[in-house]
């Protein structure tokens, strides 16, 4: 396999939702397509953000031509201030998403470094030997693209993030034409995403969002809130569209956005009128039937401005009985019993409260299966490659491709650090690269690993005791202590009988190591005292804390 | 409201799922209606299970004459032994119930002590004034009741937990007839479970679930193992009875499923034969086709079969290609991310997995909201009393009983610790009775609470540091030290030079105390390099660990 080839070599989101970064390259040179974040899981303790593995980019950091990204997410955007920040490669993408990257440049001090290129769909450009048209697709932002690369092997077509309206809210439909063209052409892989490959069907179209909204309104004398993600600016178009028609003002609540209608506005992404927005003090001038809130949120994040409402902790704006508080977006799994505290809360205060799992105001920006057969059938590949999945979406979206005629030998399941190589007698996968999560936290980056998350995770179970003890280094007489000091182990008021039993054992291990040692060795009695305590502990509370004996000789 | 009157005292359950406990009172005679525990949430670092608060109960430790029990789910019988513990009452409930609890409290070495007696449906007791009689619903675990309370007030109808099942599998159903004869009596309130009034229509039959498993079974060649609560009696039936048309022997996985089976099968609420049962050993002898498996672990529990299966670090069990994995059970929101890492896992063993999101292999034991408006029309109650539920729920209960046309001044919303006193004039709603979330952490009972558990999420999410240093009394010269030892902070090989700027940040702080301060004072000394370690610390890394000076003078 020495001879140039194409590889394709995933860096993340093969096997996972999120951090999605793929490598495809042919002899000399190599392209990246995103470069995306994950947000933590739950036992990833304290962790900010997770970012892809960038080992195998720093092995052929010379050979990096370009960074292709084909939309505005988070989990395809979010890690490029850290690859910018090692690898000074041109960016490529189209005016939104662009634009949304810029602006995380811009908070990161890199803006002025970057090289960003503008691209629109149907444009190719040509970094040799591939030539790369970007093709328009639906999700749940707009501007997204998927890809055609086309290689010295053969044609590579991926997905993007994508999913078939054909009724969008900008007019602007996923360009199947193109897909089709290439199917024609004749293409050597289809790497599809296979976010959805559990949902039967076809997805709504966004538009139809719209009708429930309407009917919410409808029936709405008090003031509306909704809550949606920020960058879903065709579902806020329509949000603000309905406003218009039953008049209501908007106001906009968030960071995130405040930023996104800018940009959107800039780009003549959005048709929302500055005077039909409303500001802060103007809210309570405005008779309720008037006023509309577009608010950040969705998820439970603890320091939105909803979740500030709903614990009735924001300074400037109060949930009121008559309100109808929106939740137009998915519950994102993990994010459960968050959302649920924000929406009882609301009703504490005396709103209303509607969400996906009582009405249908949401949809996804993820194909279905129906789509997913569409898009293979459309694109006839000769090999088929799932990617933006946890590994049974991957097995599951093979298997639908294999379903829809793709030979199965051809449907290629591969996981993040892959290689899979383009052969004239067909493809290989191989182990091979070093690919997985690298955390951020606060200012750090890759220096929390699996072992810190190890203690993370024990001190959060049962806390810590630190045993302290000064000794003379020549009696062996105690200088002072023992003390005992513990930390998320117990109230210790409630049995001050604990730390004080736990004393008695530091003593008599004391005792018995001055008239049973031989030879003194402080990193034994240190030892045992650890071993003594955690078994005294287990005993009478059944609890492990971190134990920390600190023996000082003097 | 000094005059004997009927008062019911929610203690858990209500603004919350699980925890299931409520007094009703009447003069000088109380008695308790379940005593469930709940599973911890993810704040809820280190804690095992959760209990109700029995300071009131304490308070009227001579009043009480019995604990009521409508069915043994964990919920409802879970804090049992706890409250035996301090209170040495009867306990009431129907046979599988009652085993279940005998369990439980042979397990904490109880059971001779208690006082348990068994009760039919139909079958009424008397704890004057009350006269208590069971009524037979239908729920995800056999021989659950309702409870008709008849007081000196009037008489109180309490749903349990229930679905209306008009095809169960063991053909009791739920005994709508009493309901009735006590709507056409006149009842003063009806107590109902509000778990699923976000769900429209109909629960579906449990023997719907036979179907679709039957059509699985029709399909599947190699093992199938079912993962389902042990509990759920009704679906392991059904289980049982497919292996039995499919020639497949059945292997119990897991320690609730072979207990619940023992139990079920003494009282006959189980057709199971032992000699379709197999063991560990004969799994091999078998041909694939004729094995069945049925398993725990259904919630990505971490020491569960299932689990270890998964993982391949089972001793005993290995997945193999051709193996169909059913999880026939819901995804408890707060457990899907285990819950899907469970099936990826199977996945990449080269298992099928079916779930409840791909395929209907799971209904809920819970009405819907047609059958909620069928108890209510049929109950006829003078006031409603939504409970089990989160505060959501008991507010939308609250609007479909008025839908249904209770007047909506007499739908009472009452959240845990409130006193619903029943008086003449009508009811009134008192905040009054200390009521909450008692944490249980291996032995400890209560001896974790809101401050321990701040500490370990502080602990969790950055870790901890100590800085460790004794100076001599007299002239304040460093006898040893400073030390700095971190836990769950960082990865000190990644970057030393952290810690060794914060021992010179230690050393500064003695350098300044020691020439700006006129008096020494080492409470204040530890207390500044607390202060400055932790801006040192935010500085260079934007983190906040625990930081713990321990400076001794000798």
């Amino acid at each position: 396999m020495n001879s140039p080839h194409l590889k394709i070599i995933p860096l993340g989101g093969l096997g996972e939702i999120g951090l999605n970064m793929m490598v495809v390259e042919y002899g000399e040179t190599l392209i990246i397509v995103d470069a995306g974040l994950m947000f933590p899981e739950e036992d990833m303790l304290g962790i900010d953000i997770v970012i892809p593995d960038f080992t195998y980019l720093r092995e052929n950091r010379d050979r990096i031509q370009a960074l292709i990204v084909t939309h505005g997410h988070e989990d395809h955007i979010g890690a490029i201030p850290f690859f910018l920040r090692e690898f000074q490669v041109p960016v490529y993408a189209t005016p939104l998403t662009l634009a949304l990257i810029s602006e995380k440049l811009r908070e990161h001090n890199l803006l002025q470094w970057s090289r960003l290129v503008r691209v629109l769909p149907r444009e190719t450009i040509r970094i040799e030997p591939f030539e790369i048209e970007f093709i328009q697709v639906c999700h749940s932002i707009p501007d997204g693209v998927g890809l055609a690369i086309r290689t010295p092997a053969g044609v590579l077509v991926h997905s993007g993030d994508f999913k078939i309206d054909n009724t969008p809210i900008d007019g602007r439909r996923c360009d199947l034409a193109r897909f089709a063209a290439y199917g024609e052409e004749g293409v050597l892989a289809l790497l599809s995403d296979s976010t959805n490959v559990e949902r039967e069907g076809y997805t709504l179209s966004e538009r139809e969002i719209g009708r429930t909204l309407r009917e919410i309104f409808r029936e709405c004398p008090g003031r509306i809130v909704v809550a949606v993600f920020a960058s879903n600016i065709h579902r806020i178009q329509q949000v603000v569209d309905i406003a218009r028609e039953f008049d209501r003002k908007v106001f906009l609540n968030g960071k995130s956005m405040v930023a996104n209608i800018r940009i959107a506005r800039e780009l003549g992404y959005i048709d929302f009128d500055p005077d039909e927005e409303i500001f802060l003090p103007d809210i309570q001038k405005l008779p309720d039937s008037q006023v509309l809130m577009l608010t950040t949120g969705t998820q439970g994040e603890p320091f939105s401005a909803l979740t500030r409402m709903a614990f009735n902790v924001h300074r400037k704006l109060k949930v009121q009985p008559g309100d109808t508080i929106i939740l137009s977006s998915k519950f994102i799994p993990g994010n459960e019993r968050a959302i649920h505290n924000i929406i009882n809360n609301l009703y504490r205060q005396g709103a209303e409260v509607i969400h996906e799992q009582v009405k249908d105001i949401h949809v996804s920006g993820h194909a279905y299966r129906e789509e997913l057969k569409l898009l293979i059938n459309l694109v006839k590949p000769k090999y088929f490659i799932p990617i933006h999945g946890e590994f049974r979406h991957l097995v599951k979206h093979r298997q639908l491709a294999a379903a829809t005629g793709i030979p199965p030998e051809r449907c290629v399941v591969a996981e993040n650090g892959n290689i899979i190589h383009f052969m004239p007698e067909g493809t290989v996968v191989e182990k091979g690269v070093e690919a997985g999560r690298v955390f951020v936290d606060g200012k750090g980056v890759g220096d929390v690993g699996d072992l810190v998350l190890r203690d993370r995770r024990h001190l959060s179970e049962d806390g810590m005791v630190i045993a302290s003890l000064v000794l003379s280094k020549e009696t062996l007489e105690i200088l002072n202590g023992p003390d005992l000091i513990s930390r998320g182990f117990i109230l210790e008021e409630t049995k001050p009988e604990i730390l004080d039993g736990a004393k008695c054992v530091v003593l008599e291990v004391l005792d018995r190591f001055i008239s049973d040692s031989a030879v003194w060795d402080c990193a034994d009695f240190q030892m045992e005292i650890r071993r003594e305590l955690k078994r005294f502990f287990q005993r009478v509370l059944e609890r492990r804390p971190f134990i920390y004996p600190i023996v000082v000789e003097i």
